[in-house]
């Protein structure tokens, strides 16, 4: 294991100053209209396919924590790694794969996954379609560390 | 205003020892077998028609956030209310309404509401489905004011 580069931690967007209420309406393909999209389409040694959209926390929210929703393409899949900080994904568009240590579990909508501290874990799409959930972390959390995959 | 119950605190689930990795799969008619629903039927002077459920954050995690959904029945709304505490709601079923100070929004499936600090907010269902969203807070938060039907 090392401390390379994670998928989900790549080009944060900047702060901004303090934030006010908004309603970020979704748009069509599972994209909001005013948020940035990261997309990573080629294919690493640690990670494939996956699109990064910053939601809350990161736009001058003072919330402990941060919202991002990931979208995996087909056949992409993220880092398998692990970390201190605990992990809460919902799945909200089409059906993935999540590891949890040496358990894979098959997700799909309305799923929800906790991932312990510590726990390697690594989500992947053997779908025909985008696989995408919402990711919540503490705003406080350190960089994962990448393992050997499963 | 005052600090009366709020519709979204009422009945913690008890706190436990240090939590595993999870899979929690929705189950039909958006419950999480195994997860409880408290249902607040009656109607009172200041919410009427909600079901809570917590998903993640009162079961022995560590995270900084709790995430709860809450499904309101048609006709229900939560309380009129503000806190310190910074809202971050996405809808997962139906259709419905979000008061922000001055303003009504309507929202559906994926939009992501982010209510800022002291901010008078209210949810409400004016439609004829259930209208459910998973609302996540900091796991450190003051308690709700509730203030005037806007």
């Amino acid at each position: 294991m090392n401390n390379s580069v994670s998928s989900c931690e790549m080009e944060p967007v900047s702060e901004q100053t303090r934030a006010d209420s908004r309603v970020l309406r979704m748009g069509t393909d599972f994209r909001w209209p005013g948020v940035p999209v990261s997309e990573y389409k080629q294919s690493t040694e640690h990670w494939c396919g996956i699109a990064r959209m910053s939601l809350v926390g990161e736009a001058g929210e003072s919330t402990a924590f941060h919202v991002r929703y990931f979208e995996i393409a087909p056949g992409g899949f993220s880092s398998f790694e692990h970390h201190a900080h605990e992990h809460v994904v919902i799945v909200l568009r089409g059906r993935g794969q999540v590891q949890l240590g040496d358990s894979a579990h098959d997700i799909g909508f309305g799923d929800v996954v906790y991932v312990a501290s510590h726990e390697p874990h690594q989500f992947r799409n053997q779908s025909a379609e985008p696989f995408g959930f919402v990711c919540i972390v503490d705003a406080q959390r350190d960089r994962p560390n990448v393992v050997n995959p499963p």
